[in-house]
């Protein structure tokens, strides 16, 4: 596609790729999904796809499309929801009418793996007005655990609003700013569900779990628990919430290409008062899914009425 | 443990960890294998543990250990080889007499994250001359497809030999540095094994697949086939032999523990003549596997008749 096709496609909200050599490929393999253009029908298998759900494990996901299909009423009880991507063990994909659930392993480089071949298969698919959606864990700042944050801005680890990204060897700076009105409609969403705690605020994205986010429990550690305490409380005093290690890609890239994007992540811990994660923290993983899952309920709701109002 | 302690245990081979706190931890949660101290007996799990052989993809760990058991004759027919991490589904981790075999998924975090918890593992169970590989895959430059790699010393992006861990916010350089008598004893081997070209050669390491490693066929591209040709050719010309995702934080972490490490990739293929991959290459991505398989073999024979020689 033309770049200045691509750019007008975005004007009429299909899926943007900026790739100028992606028209004269006969074919497209979408490697780690054990997809590609030859192979399948993606306009068949995606082209009705309004909503994207990613986070980082395999099982979240899988239950997560369990989840939203019982929301939607589209639960088949004799589906399995069957791995689309069942040929590869890098990601695994799920779909249930327009909601499609995808994994993205953990950090920055296999979440862009897996979202440079999710834009070219939603661009493939002629899929249009995608929304598109992280819901993951995350450590939060002086926050209670169980806590839901929606990022406004991903951050790096010094705290400003950029992804850094190295090309031909040299460092590119992309923006990370989220759809500010997706966000709000989501916080709406959670005020309405009533059923726990929902901010808004910025997401530290760090390239390391452990001296990346000033843990002191990894296998190496050169700082003191005060050290840890400042730059922890540095980074609340400059509005970031919670940490994790994906948004800052995530955020970048569906700018890029057009998306409408959001990041929903629960606290699992505050990490003022500790680092170590245990397997307690399971039944707060669901919140995202919940929030999310409403979310799209009503989005569905609200668009399946206006067509009928307009007949009537 | 103290820090004095820990490089005293490094002089005598065991496994280093460089972290005042962890002494202190009641409990040590190694959330991403979903063990711990309190909950599992490491040193009666683990502490024979000699050979630890990291990958990419757990379909291929899991492959891997079934090789290894046949090659050392410890394959027990009704073993469906468990994986000991199975409480997650963020990291597979398989073992067989000596050997463990665990997967790390794509790109340095999510290796940092198995990694850490890898090495206060192998700290907790007490194992003391730990030899650990990464068996992996990469895109070669001007090397025959199924060319086997073994690192010398990964580089970054500008081809620099070093790796950048941000801590606190500020960025520490490491040194990629890996066993180079190791990497002649793996050559060696190759070459009686002689069943595939092998080579010893630098390894560049991205946090990016598509723009990171100059392919033409991502979601986004801004440059020419001439400057993806033009870097490739000076990233060879630096002593680049192959590009992967995982080589830097796996060098710099491996000598921080002092554990002997090499990094063995196959080229899946030529990245001056392409940029696609597809499942065709999967017989190739066994070679690594084949090789380190009887480089273990090999290693373990030699120890076990030394004491016989010794008896009689």
């Amino acid at each position: 596609m033309d770049p200045k096709d691509a750019r007008q496609s975005a004007a009429c909200s299909t899926v943007c790729v900026n790739n100028p050599h992606l028209g004269a490929m006969k074919d497209d393999s979408l490697y780690h999904f054990s997809l590609g253009t030859t192979t399948h029908d993606l306009p068949a298998m995606f082209g009705d796809v309004k909503f994207v759900c990613v986070g980082g494990s395999p099982r979240r996901m899988k239950s997560f499309i369990k989840h939203i299909a019982a929301e939607l009423s589209m639960e088949d009880a004799k589906s399995e929801y069957p791995n689309i991507c069942a040929g590869t063990d890098r990601f695994v994909m799920y779909k249930t009418g327009p909601v499609l659930s995808v994994s993205h392993g953990m950090g920055v480089p296999s979440t862009g793996i897996m979202l440079n071949e999710l834009i070219k298969l939603l661009h493939h698919a002629q899929c249009t007005d995608v929304t598109i959606i992280r819901i993951g864990t995350s450590g939060g700042i002086g926050l209670a655990p169980g806590t839901v944050v929606i990022t406004k801005q991903a951050v790096d680890a010094t705290f400003l609003p950029k992804f850094e990204q190295v090309i031909l060897g040299k460092t590119v700076v992309r923006n990370t700013d989220l759809d500010q009105s997706l966000a709000e409609e989501l916080l709406q969403c959670s005020k309405e569900l009533n059923q726990f705690e929902t901010v808004i605020g910025n997401t530290m994205c760090t390239l390391d779990f452990y001296e990346g986010q000033a843990r002191l429990d990894g296998a190496f550690c050169s700082y003191t628990e005060k050290d840890k305490q400042d730059y922890l409380k540095k980074a609340n005093e400059a509005g970031v919430c919670n940490i994790e290690m994906e948004s800052s890609v995530f955020a970048a890239m569906c700018k890029l290409s057009g998306l409408r994007a959001a990041v929903v992540c629960v606290t699992l811990l505050d990490r003022l008062k500790g680092d170590q994660l245990s397997s307690s923290h399971e039944v707060l993983q669901q919140r995202p899914q919940i929030l999310v899952g409403s979310y799209i309920k009503k989005q569905l709701r609200a668009k399946a009425v206006l067509p009928t109002v307009v007949v009537l």
